[in-house]
């Protein structure tokens, strides 16, 4: 099998919260999957979404899925990050080359709605009240 | 018992899919935890976070949860929302009057990084390469 390694995408902020978040979900994905996860983000902080994709293609990464920490679809996931990977508007795929090397790279979706999303917000609005 | 509101609280954009977000997970907190919720929107979207607060006061609620549904503390819930809440800065909770009413206001936290949100990523990443 190809090595496939997850590009795990966040907004970036001047805040160290964004940051913390992407990382600690990696951190997650690692621990429970044994994947390939590196982070990278579209403002502000670093690596940069071009360095990142850079290192995973200098580790061998033969397939990337570019997954972006967003609850939803917006300019950024939309229009921002696909300029940046290289994807067309409307295109999920692309096959980037550097040197030699030929790498697939698949774009996921954002989170999304979800109950159990619905239900970690609920238990922040008991923990506010101390319902 | 006080009449307890949540407002649930989201970015806003351009384009439909935050606003889309933010009404199905009120749909479904509404639905499993028979509670009121309403939402408001920072930017782009409506209701603002004004109109709604408003309306939760005239519906009589006495306690009102804003809940910002965003992934990770950043400068908007740490300033902006605050802002438009009325609440100070490192502050958590303010009393709101409208004429004679007299509300409870309090400020839950972002989801935060949790397992779950962790899962709900790799599916979209075994999703976008139809693993």
């Amino acid at each position: 099998m190809e090595k496939i390694g997850i590009l795990l995408l966040g907004h970036g902020s001047s805040l160290p919260y964004n940051k913390e978040l992407v990382e600690e979900t990696a951190n997650m994905l690692r621990k429970k999957h044994e994947i390939i996860v590196h982070t990278a983000f579209l403002n502000k902080d670093t690596p940069t979404i071009q360095e990142a994709l850079k290192e995973l293609v200098n580790d061998g990464t033969k397939i990337i899925v570019a997954l972006p920490l967003f609850l939803a679809h917006g300019v950024h996931t939309l229009h921002d990050i696909p300029a940046q990977l290289g994807i067309k508007n409307n295109e999920r795929k692309t096959t980037i080359k550097y040197g030699d090397n030929h790498v697939e790279l698949f774009y996921a979706e954002p989170l999304g709605a979800d109950p159990v999303i619905a239900e970690i917000a609920y238990q922040r609005a008991r923990e506010a009240l101390r319902w």
